[in-house]
């Protein structure tokens, strides 16, 4: 551990790149440590058509070309799973990893992301992108007029199934409790169209492919199995932010996600909060990159502030 | 006038086309009004490097592509001057055009933008772009060692400065006023360089070009004409929101741009703003169009709401 940087970005997705070209651009060092892939959980989606200036690009092409950005600016990366943050008592803070020691910063944003939960399931893994979806607004265009399984029953199911049901043709809801938990208004919402299938009491015991094809759910109720042919899986079961490790140094809401004010500052002076892993309405590439710029130049500010004493 | 839109989009910049797309994939009709070029002022860039996912790109073609993108949605578009806009008692809205009578939307996002002021010199607009910018974020990378004039003496022109101060090998800041209006730290931060030079009480005579090159800035102080050679100068003497029109509808904070939550709703149901024109901190091509992303997604629920009752 030699160079102190002067930022460092935990989490190499649209925030933490987007992060890392604004800070290289206010001529501040900057090292992005990501823990498995750059580009984060967009490069899961096969076509993505809502990034402002792509028509469509597929989510892999547009973490590559954000990674050569931040590196072409000056940013330094690095493959790395941060398990804590420490704070000294300069102000400087130490990040640890779990292959090689600690990096040092001025100033730290964490753009950490969240990860969807998911079934675990035989297959499913490979499905991601290829006929298992997390979001609507991303994906739902490619199931015009097609059927869709939604797995979930919560206030994002039905967000993610209201955009749906203007789109395919038929929508059918599996839900694993008894009843629905979604806000009764956003229920009743769904149930005003006409296309809208809905079991309670479910349990999906698989997934049915034809060639590397989705092809349909199987799943049981009341003791039954049952099959329901579709195109496409929506699963709504939980999105899981990890942040749990950086609880020392920004308030978690009771979801687990950052709370930050609009311009990505945290309780702690130095350390910003940026994109998905924040409490927000909105997880959307477009939204992850504006945090990513807000981070860096608060970041910037605050370095600058440094300089200063 | 005979089509309802679901969402009538005021300004063709990054926030106003980023809407577009967002409403169109929720599968709403969309109408885009510009009054004078698609794109916003990004246009007037030559080159930008911090716009997610391309390492450079002029502004021009930026707006290019995503107002193909916009279109290539579904989203219509047309060149006409919005000058008021009324709710009916229906809840719809009458977007008025100096042009074509009114478009009639069931929600409205204004996406208007501001203006930069400038000081109405010969040659100036040409210089746009082309050695006078507004923005250090954007710009001050491409004067790196040189030298540059500031014209201005306040929080922005401060906040531009120290942004410059790290980068350039020279600032001259030239302010009319006999004094700095920015703020006690912004300015002892910005002193606190070496490679600062200040004049109060001067008067902006002209800009000098070598064919359509910049280099230099005539200017009066007590009475003498003086000149300050430079390669860029950044004019940093206001912007102007354009939302008068709109107060109506909207709420304007005391120098005019739209008061908004963070997710771009306004007192009036169904009417929401995006990007430049609202009150925030740090106005980017990233911010605009996530700002753009948020109004689309408010206004799509809104239409929804409509729907139920």
């Amino acid at each position: 551990m030699s160079e102190i940087f002067d930022i460092i970005v935990v989490g190499g997705g649209p925030a933490g790149l987007t992060a890392a070209v604004y800070g290289c651009r206010n001529s501040k060092t900057v090292m992005v440590i990501e823990k498995s892939v750059f580009g984060g959980q967009i490069v899961n989606s096969p076509k993505v058509e809502n990034i402002p200036g792509f028509d469509s690009i597929s989510g892999d092409e547009f973490g590559d070309k954000l990674l050569e950005q931040a590196m072409g600016q000056g940013a330094e990366v690095t493959l790395e799973n941060v398990i804590s943050i420490d704070r000294k008592e300069d102000g400087c803070f130490l990040v640890n990893t779990e292959e090689s020691g600690a990096y040092e910063g001025r100033s730290v944003i964490l753009a950490t992301g969240t990860t969807h939960r998911v079934l675990g399931l035989e297959g499913e893994e490979n499905l991601i992108g290829n006929g298992i979806s997390f979001c609507a607004v991303c994906d739902g265009d490619f199931y015009r007029d097609k059927t869709v399984v939604m797995i979930g029953g919560g206030n994002s199911a039905f967000v993610e199934s209201n955009l749906l049901a203007d789109i395919v043709s038929k929508l059918i809801i599996l839900q694993d409790m008894p009843f629905f938990t979604a806000d009764q208004k956003l229920q009743e919402q769904l149930f005003s169209h006409s296309n809208i299938e809905s079991h309670v009491n479910t349990k999906i015991l698989g997934y049915e492919v034809a060639g590397d094809r989705l092809k349909g759910v199987r799943y049981s109720q009341d003791g039954q199995e049952k099959y329901a042919e579709c195109d496409g899986v929506f699963l709504a079961v939980g999105l899981v932010p990890e942040n749990q490790a950086f609880k020392n140094l920004a308030l978690l809401d009771e979801r687990g996600y950052f709370m930050a004010d609009n311009t990505c500052h945290t309780k702690t002076p130095g350390l910003f909060v940026a994109g998905d892993c924040n409490a927000k309405t909105l997880r959307q590439v477009t939204t992850a990159c504006a945090d990513g710029a807000y981070a860096a130049i608060a970041a910037s500010e605050y370095i600058q502030s440094l300089n200063e004493k």
